[in-house]
């Protein structure tokens, strides 16, 4: 019997038992491997941390995108990180014109195509425009403006880190009003969001938080931030398999103890 | 370094990383051991499987009570099980008259005030009755009418599987107008819940279903189930470290994904 483990921190592990070894490989930028497990189907580790499983997948991918596409009308999008298609698949859903998606590691993107192909083949839309480039270096130089850029990021460890940094958020806010990102844990990474949030709050007039349960993640539970150069508005549409403007309502409402003050 | 494994599911497993092991016992009914872990605090452990940790008890525990406690005025409250004190503790923030708590295992209650007296200590105010029996006899033979029982059993396997039966449902509504139960996973454990709320529905007027993030449960998101024969209305009391009132009304509105159907 075989068993995958992420160490979701120094403290603590979650195993996977699996079926097989579908992939392990090493990009120019981090190690890449895809297990199929029992409990959760696929699974995607980067570096040997949980990208996403088949089975819960669009809870993530869902809350990334539906909250605010319910808030903005968005119709020329740039998603940094996301590789998988899971984020893109999901603004599909709307009228959008166009799709810029700026991935570091192409292989993320061979990986995804080749094993969660549920994800993955939306990036063949004729509306998706791939670029293989560091999403911080495309956002410093970018001359074209966008509705809402989102930040798809791994964990801000290795190619991640920038994506949480002040040169990052302050070049999105040059360039669109709208920047979210995930930011996460609020059990795990209180000190991490607290710095993204005083960032945020100097480049972007609002900030929108929210937390979201998501099962293979550390701590179960994790978290949102939204950067608005616009007014925050109740997001009035349709509902998915995990988000609905109702639940999102809810989940805005941070608890005390996940605060971050 | 030395860890201490919960197999949640047949094929998954939470690894914690511990300091040291406190207590390894057998009582009459299961095996009783608490460990002191790093990230989450200590641990109580039933059978092998976790029952709280000191770190996210409270969120467990807050949404046992306070969405009910906000709904009806309950003075005079039978517990079942939740010999820690972490309900009890919870139920105390209102003006109530009296708690009647009934745990099967008397030494779980030993090893909370020894262990976890931050929860077990409210076990001591005057206005709670201790009954070591069996809960589902106890509801069985009672002549007594309570405002409100809340059913906070262990998993359906053991000592608590009657918890979840008939029988037991029964007998409460001939004692009580609500009842609140903890309900296991909406992703793992789905055939269970659909029966069980079959069952609510014969002898309750009103169901209402809601689902919680607890980091330490399988699958990280937990379920409550409540059945009402008064009407539900929404509750309006004070916030609590992971409970508000705004927070529960959107966890009400279950994803499509987690349905009971």
């Amino acid at each position: 019997m075989s068993w995958i483990s992420e160490n979701q921190t120094e403290n603590l592990k979650l195993s996977f038992r699996i079926k097989k070894r579908l992939l392990k490989t090493r990009s120019k930028f981090q190690l890449i491997e895809v297990y199929d497990t029992y409990e959760y189907g696929k699974l995607l580790l980067l570096d040997r941390k949980v990208m996403f499983t088949e089975k819960d997948e669009f809870i993530y991918h869902e809350m990334i995108v539906h909250p605010t596409m319910g808030m903005i009308k968005a119709r020329n999008i740039l998603v940094i990180g996301g590789g998988d298609g899971g984020t893109v698949r999901e603004l599909l859903k709307y009228p959008v014109n166009n799709i810029t998606l700026v991935e570091i590691d192409e292989k993320v993107i061979e990986t995804a195509k080749k094993f969660f192909p549920r994800m993955a083949d939306t990036l063949n839309d004729k509306r998706v425009n791939i670029i293989i480039d560091d999403g911080s270096k495309y956002v410093l130089n970018s001359e074209e403006e966008y509705d809402l850029i989102i930040s798809d990021s791994t964990d801000p460890i290795g190619p991640g880190k920038v994506l949480f940094g002040e040169n990052y958020v302050k070049a999105i806010s040059r360039i669109s009003n709208v920047l979210v990102s995930q930011s996460e844990s609020p059990i795990f990474h209180r000190e991490l969001i607290k710095k993204f949030h005083s960032i945020i709050k100097k480049y972007f007039k609002n900030l929108l938080f929210y937390f979201v349960p998501i099962p293979t993640y550390p701590s179960g539970i994790w978290s949102f931030t939204v950067g608005l150069n616009v007014n925050i508005k109740k997001p009035n549409n349709k509902s998915q398999k995990f988000y609905s403007p109702s639940l999102f309502e809810g989940l805005t409402h941070i608890p005390e103890a996940f605060k971050i003050k």
